[in-house]
């Protein structure tokens, strides 16, 4: 975002959609920081009119980056702007940071309605006021009408590594608890529903949501955490993997344990999916040993965003790099890491 | 960029082309980080598995991002991926910071040649070499066919701020020198020729390039330089408009002392365009005092990208938020900020 000329400023921006000019970085690119940006976004950063926000920092830093092309771009529980501040949020969370700075970056259609831009900086606003970061830097390009696809938005963030905790898949040992944050595949199950114009029961949203409080307070009360990761793309199947992989150790999960609401499982028996490949957007997974399991669960139950969390599984030393489910009919199935396009562009 | 299990990598990518599978975060999401993107960014930051980067800082930092959308993705000069890691390095650089690690988010086109993909990739390594920084996390996402165009990529980048320099526009004041650092126009030239398929002369590139060591040592020379601006989107135009107001300052341009090739003259004669209002990707605007001119033009002398800077005119308090252009032949006229979409997707 850069420096801002207040004296030459259009007065309102009576365009109702986005041109190629708002992307040129002259007036017209001006008029779209100062009109629709910055009254959603104005903080102290923003106002230093540089190529880039100078900050603070006393700790050491997370950094980390993610960029968003779901499909539809609203949906029942967010919108792409939602789900773009809690995925960096939650990316960071997840490093033992906490998320301090965001910077957006706006890929966006011609012809794109205004109207809708608008609706989703408001959600970014409100998303990133939860969580407590600031939006410090940002970049909006225009591409040409069927060259994208409404609007992508690219988020990046840095955060402060949270003292006394070690998060590190090499931490996870054979004998540990596997926790989920709470019910799995909302996000995807209502991503699809919308897709497909299914009618599900209005319970049935999106997870999405900024986990760093919670997790925050998880550390501070339980650093002996090994590690946890957001269950996003791959679903929880993918999470289980690549620690199961990078901790060489093997991981039984429980079907029963899994918490699934019914009307994800509902979906799921219509159209043959997996709960635990699911995307989330609003869960994660964590792996700590099994005395502090009780603490863990509830510090997490005291949170709206983890109220309903639960020991999922176990870690074991009879197999490396393996993900088992043990059936409700006692029966035992290798969870692979997913393989294909599941679903596609569902963050 | 997640976690990697190399256990259960594939082999050799046999791919040629990249498909949705690519971005649904299983197998095949980890065989392109592992077969394109690691082999080119391979570093311990990267190794640290994690869902971001953990970071040593020691000063304040700088945070900053851009997407890049140019067309051609290829140029006589540069591609994309140099121009996501130089614009990034430089919109660090010219905030008085030292670039240290940047992220990379791609958006990619379903079937987009991944060879293609590894051509960029290459370059970005380069570029960050050149540059001295890490790519130290990143995201992959492929959007349908026809809801986008090739590749897509965001880059934000974090530095360290120099200790003892105070970059602002607030600091620039009337009786300053403004300097450019080289040749203008050669970016924009370079791309409109491209996509007409003018017949240019070869000398004709993009000046695609990492300034941070340029800006570095000028920062530890002079460090009294009120404020620099890279003349990127809205070329020179747009900085010294921007400058204008944020200082409340007159500026006075002489076109005579304005750098431009010969070639891009012929170019801007041929289509219309005015050498100040055209993108570079390479060259900075640099305000300061006229006592330390001399000692800036001598450090920017002794580099690769400096050795052609000059004085391109002075500041004054005769005017406020006003550039004007002293014409060859002794005329005075308004250069505005840039209103349309001259040239659209520059960058």
């Amino acid at each position: 975002m850069p420096g801002i000329n207040m004296d030459k400023a259009g007065i309102i921006m009576d365009d109702k959609f986005i041109t190629l000019a708002h992307g040129a970085g002259g007036l017209k690119s001006r008029e779209l920081v100062e009109e629709v940006m910055l009254p959603a976004f104005d903080n102290e950063y923003l106002r230093q009119m540089h190529d880039g926000a100078k900050l603070q920092m006393t700790n050491n830093i997370a950094f980390t980056t993610d960029s968003y092309v779901v499909q539809p771009l609203f949906f029942n529980g967010g919108n792409i702007g939602k789900l773009a501040v809690c995925g960096t949020v939650n990316d960071l969370a997840m490093t033992g940071a906490v998320p301090k700075y965001i910077s957006v970056g706006m890929i966006i259609e011609e012809g794109f309605a205004i109207a809708d831009l608008q609706k989703i900086v408001m959600t970014m606003k409100e998303a990133a006021a939860e969580a407590g970061v600031h939006i410090v830097t940002g970049d909006t390009k225009v591409v040409d009408k069927n060259k994208g696809d409404g609007i992508f938005i690219n988020t990046a963030g840095v955060g402060e590594i949270i003292q006394g905790c070690d998060i590190a898949p090499q931490n996870v040992k054979a004998g540990m608890d596997v926790i989920a944050s709470g019910y799995l595949g909302d996000h995807a199950a209502t991503i699809m529903a919308c897709r497909h114009n299914l009618q599900m029961p209005g319970t049935l949203k999106s997870d999405c949501a900024p986990l760093n409080k919670l997790v925050e307070k998880l550390l501070q009360e339980v650093p002996q955490i090994a590690v946890m990761r957001d269950a996003t793309r791959g679903g929880a199947a993918a999470v289980l993997n690549e620690i199961a992989g990078q901790a060489g150790i093997g991981i039984i999960i429980d079907e029963d344990k899994i918490p699934v609401r019914k009307e994800v499982n509902g979906f799921c028996d219509i159209l043959g999916f997996e709960p635990l490949y699911l995307a989330n957007e609003g869960k994660f997974i964590t792996f700590v040993d099994k005395k502090y399991t009780e603490k863990v669960l509830a510090v997490m139950h005291q949170s709206e965003y983890g109220k309903d969390a639960c020991v999922i599984g176990e870690t074991n030393d009879k197999a490396v790099n393996e993900v088992v489910l043990r059936t409700t009919i006692g029966g035992m199935r290798i969870i692979d890491m997913p393989a294909g396009e599941q679903i596609p562009r569902i963050c």
